[in-house]
């Protein structure tokens, strides 16, 4: 053959080499192919940010609240039956939902002998009767499924004495009573809420020899002052005066006779004569109405300026009526309570997307579902939203478009206004599978206080996804700004990290989050819309837990457009995405370091000189925060350099695994003996006045002013090493997951 | 061209497309290329079983035992440095090497001021003065560096009084000696080893008025009777008369002042006068031929049959000494206790090999390395082997023929032999670290009590990889039965689901499991090898825990070849590779099931009349065991299908997260308030008699006299509902992980 045939069938010979080779590399999947590595798709944000509609949100909220659902009743129950056929709907549906139900001890007044305020005189006869309930204004507030005003769990009893009026009802109030002289003995309290919790007021009266407490709301803190029909709902955002806060008096959370343990009827109970929690003595919510007619008629010291409302008239101490007023003066207060504990049936809905390629970790999102009366604001807001993303992704599920990488958990809880009861027997039934799995909880119960920022509550890993998700949506109104530029207008910090960034709060136990995060030591937030506070002073939105919580208040005076309830959906939705669906999990430890450095520094400012005192020295605890901070940053520069290769997925989800458990590290059950769920050595309740560690703070405080070498401050020296032991832990978890 | 080269051009052309597309298929690897799923090399693991040299055992051992070692003498602190420097040769060390150090309160007696026991009369003068200390029979007992045999922790005192003799020292033996009318108040108690713990017998001998307790090795209990010195060491393999068993008299376990906390020089310490766990009166161990002067000497009642040992007289119960003895009937017993308690530092010894795949699972071995004298058999045989294993890891490592899949840990003890404190502080250190990544413990203290048989004890998941390792190793001797087979013919017991097995035994707090297995939850094991318990009834090997315990008496009456030493060595060597190699972990949870089952017969048949009579049902316990059962079958059948595929690295991953997380399930911290540390549902301490839940066993036992409705019987069904939801959890985490 010639050359040149020859060099042809090389050149052939080559070429077709060369293409099966390329054939056999690229196109033949090998048998056991690796699974491309499934990132969080921007595409599908985007389609679930713009299908999230707030007119659908509106007509959710419209059959939510359109009736009374307080927790177990029959439409409660009916509302369990609706997210049901929801997450079961065949186009936009979720995989799978179910219920879970409990046996829980609730508290109800008695219908057929309503709570009761008198007015009564010596020989028994009655002045005045105080019915509280409050006006049909919109006529939605007669009906027979509205719950009297009452306080959950305050015991029956008919007490009876001279009013005292104690401000907040806080121990120090309490206090100022006594070094005016007052004698508190057989007193009726009448109190304003805010500031102590609401079983704390009756607590702290009890302490004294107050035999009955009154809870009302004052219009100074409800309603800027305002109290007149016109500047009230249904003519304004303002709470009526016959307005009253229903609530749970009730001292911790969770069903009250089964701590620790799920509510099912053959559980374990304590008995509910023995089990504590409740409060001591009787006590009954009123509006400033009916509050006035009492108030104003005290006789005694005027009260301080700073115990002063705004209700039409000089606040006096008591103990007792002026002559001359509306009642004698050896007339006397009686509180006529005839609540009573019942048990009740109530259910969690759960609904679940199963997490195409890590279904073994859960991002859970959850609502309380329950409402006092209409709960249009509290909790339908958040229900609405919730229904509207579970819509918006159960379509994308259906058509075959989307499935997360991790498993969704959404959640419907009940019995929330009783004590986050659905959500804690939830976290007790399930303990161990959450907590080894749950990668977040996201908590929107109210989806809209108000129209004018966002408002972000969590532990500092969620920080930056909340923030992330902020910066891409935009904000409702005609700003043009994002919710993050939006947001940063109405409340600011300087970060030494960041700089200025829009201000998170922490978690207490205002919300379902609470034993998510304090139990079970889950990374946890709270998404909601919110006040501008430099328009309004209100404790909360003023219709809060009374029978003005209503559709057409939501319409008129909280969000028109509905477009802040969009805005919530598209946050809590932007941030489930990216938590369910990106490979890196977002959760950013290092964010860590700026509170412990907080607390860390205010405990050198205030604590450092008493503690050397008494031989403690907070040289562990500094060590053991800058330990945690170099493995946080060191960790964080791990997963970028991971970031920009393409890392293997068992080696990404080692490095996830060790952002999810971070948050475990900081629980110690055994930290806080005399506490009820607490464990999280961070955020357990501080009762001490310095702005440090919980158990370090407290634990100073009630040492102070006692002796070298007692009990109290062997108690300081344990909590400081429980933080320590703590902070050195979660920095070992941090480091890289062979250096043992 | 013709068709025949038509054709061979074309058969070519499609030949070297085929090679092509074969080669690029093949032999390029892809850019993001699956690591080839990585299992159990049964090469290397045969490799590590021939290896492991009988020799080198022997020599490790002499090596070790060569001088004897407590905590934290000179000694125990040199062999810490030949630990490091094995762990970090070049040829046959590990990855790393390192220790972590602890400040420890230790308790040791006071060589300027020897403990005693004297026979005194009245007047003070002394009849008889017995020191306890042991013979030097073969040159070994006599070093300065023998620690005095003491009661550690007993506190000092010289109490005196008449001596009665009191059994074991049980509750119930002590009752008894009252039945008998015998006053108790003042006394001197003396007793023998065995049946309760020693601290125990302190504790209980104070509750009725003793004043100072004895305590003595009787030969019947240890030597099979025999007493005489040619049947004693070093004649033979039994207790030289002088011979005293020392010992932690401690009640709990860890470092006795820092409980839950790491005892660093900063933490917090409970004050060492307030801590609790120490025994309240002097204790002070003797041995039998001391105690045989006192005790034959005793007046009294005739002790009953099943009180007797095998001492050459009369067992009497005192009080005090009979007329005509040794002694007067006046005298008295003074026992004259100088210990003292000390902080002292004492080190563990972590050596790492860091896994190829998983690092962040880990398989942690350890060993402890005090010892009370020279420790031969407890816990140097342990150790020898030990560092035989690590040789032939650390070998094969440095060559770069093998790394684990997972992480291996190896560990050595300190201070274990004062009450395992070396571990705990391991695990209050790195409590979150392990609880998240430790696949399982392996413990081995003594690695060989005798040489007849293998000793598994351990939780239901880590049978199957014993059972899988000792079928596959030639058990020693000449019978050629794997150690399995051999195994079966001493210990067995008929499986519902296996048929006949052997034995494994279940795991107290006698060594280093325990901080594990009960504070955080990681499936636990002890391998050792054991008694022929046809050919003897001792308590356990007879120089345990005295001067005796040397290298010699290994080498001629334990295990002369070595070859037990090997068998041990080979089936840690096993068992570790299996759990750090394997693919898929050799975890069998089903295997638990057969426990629940055991339990709940117990509860149905000795409880279920007496707990209805007080309104507790068993229904929900039977459900929940029902449904573990089927969760656990339902994964091994997953498994099983896993298997037969090529399964992702991340699904298996997944089910290995079950399978290693299943023994958390069983964790309740606040399930034992007054326990320390227990909290693991099925294997805290049952102190009641059925064979049951042992929170259930002792709250029934507690509840047993008294009335309907009282708290103990709350507590039971407090204890009821507890188990119920630890069993409904595990079973949650078992079911698919994507069925919510």
């Amino acid at each position: 053959m010639s050359w040149v045939k020859v060099v042809g069938l090389g050149v052939g010979a080559a070429a077709l080499l060369g293409l099966g080779i390329i054939l056999g590399h690229f196109a033949i999947p090998k048998g056991v192919e690796r699974p491309v590595p499934q990132d969080l798709d921007l595409e599908i944000l985007e389609a679930v940010m713009k299908q999230l509609d707030a007119g659908k949100i509106r007509e959710n909220l419209r059959e939510l609240s359109r009736q009374p659902h307080v927790a177990s009743s029959p439409r409660d129950e009916a509302l369990v039956q609706l997210l049901l056929q929801r997450w079961g709907d065949q186009a936009s549906g979720l995989d799978e939902a179910r219920t879970v139900e409990y046996e829980v001890l609730l508290s109800f007044p008695s219908p057929e002998r309503p709570n009761l305020v008198e007015v009564v005189v010596p020989n028994g006869a009655v002045l005045h009767a105080y019915l509280p309930k409050e006006e049909n204004v919109t006529g939605e507030q007669g009906g027979s499924d509205v719950v009297q005003p009452y306080a959950a769990y305050a015991p029956s009893g008919t007490p009876q004495g001279l009013l005292i009026y104690a401000n907040h009802g806080t121990e120090d109030d309490f206090q100022y009573l006594l070094n005016q002289g007052i004698n508190l003995e057989g007193t009726i309290a009448l109190t304003r809420y805010g500031v102590a919790g609401r079983g704390a007021k009756a607590v702290n009266a009890a302490k004294h020899g107050v035999v009955g407490v009154l809870v009302y709301t004052d219009p100074g803190d409800i309603n800027d002052g305002h109290s007149f029909p016109n500047e009230t709902f249904p003519y304004s955002w303002g709470l009526p005066p016959s307005g009253v806060e229903r609530g749970s008096y009730y001292e911790y959370f969770g069903d009250p006779v089964t701590p620790y343990l799920p509510a099912h009827p053959s559980s374990f109970r304590l008995d509910s004569n023995n089990a504590s929690g409740f409060p001591p003595i009787p006590a009954q919510p009123i509006g400033f109405q009916d509050a006035e007619g009492l108030l104003c008629n005290l006789q005694g010291p005027a009260a301080p300026a700073s115990w002063k409302g705004a209700l039409h008239c000089e606040y006096r101490l008591g103990p007792g009526f002026k002559s001359g007023g509306d009642f004698t003066e050896d007339s006397q207060v009686k509180v006529s309570v005839h609540n009573h504990l019942e048990l009740r049936n109530s259910s969690n809905v759960l609904g679940i997307i199963r997490g195409a390629v890590e279904p073994d970790r859960y991002v859970v999102y959850g609502n309380h579902r329950d409402s006092w009366v209409h709960g249009a604001v509290d909790p339908s807001s958040g229900t609405a939203v919730l229904l509207e993303l579970s819509r918006v992704l159960g379509t994308l599920l259906k058509k075959g478009t989307w499935r997360p990488r991790r498993s969704i958990v959404l959640a419907s809880w009940g019995a929330e206004e009783f004590g986050l009861i659905g959500s804690t027997e939830f976290t007790e039934e399930f303990f161990s599978k959450l907590q080894e799995r749950t990668v977040a909880y996201i908590n929107v119960d109210i989806s809209v206080f108000a129209s004018a920022t966002l408002r972000g509550q969590g532990t500092p890993p969620v920080q930056s996804v909340i923030f992330s998700a902020a910066k891409e949506i935009r904000s409702p109104g005609p700003s043009g700004l994002s919710i993050y530029d939006n947001w940063i207008r109405y409340t600011n910090r300087s970060s030494p990290v960041y700089g200025w960034i829009p201000s998170m709060g922490t978690l207490g136990a205002g919300s379902d989050y609470a034993p998510f995060i304090h139990y079970l030591g889950i990374s946890s937030m709270d998404i909601a819309y919110t006040y501008d506070r430099s328009k309004t002073s209100a404790r909360i939105y003023p219709t809060y837990h009374t029978a003005f919580d209503t559709f057409e208040y939501v319409e008129k005076f909280v969000d028109p457009d509905f477009s802040s309830h969009q805005a919530v959906a598209r946050m809590a939705g932007s941030v489930l995405l990216r938590l369910s669906d990106s490979f890196f999990l977002p959760l950013k430890v290092s964010d860590y370091s700026e509170t412990l450095h907080g607390f860390l520094q205010a405990a050198q400012q205030d604590l450092r000189d008493l503690l050397e005192q008494h031989g403690i020295s907070l040289g562990p605890l500094v060590t053991a925060v800058e330990k945690f901070e170099a493995a946080a940053t060191a960790l964080g520069q791990r997963i970028s350099d991971l970031q920009k290769g393409s890392p293997d997925p068992l080696q990404v989800r080692m490095v996830n695994d060790q952002l999810m458990l971070l948050e475990r590290t900081f629980l110690n059950p055994r930290a806080f003996p005399e506490e009820r769920y607490y464990s999280h050595v961070l955020w357990a309740p501080r009762r001490g006045s310095v702005a440090t560690f919980p158990g370090l703070a407290n634990a100073c405080s009630k040492a102070n002013n006692t002796d070298h070498g007692s009990e109290e401050w062997a108690e300081v020296h344990r909590q400081l090493s429980i933080v320590v032991a703590a902070l050195e832990g979660a920095a070992a978890t941090l480091r890289p997951v062979d250096d043992l």
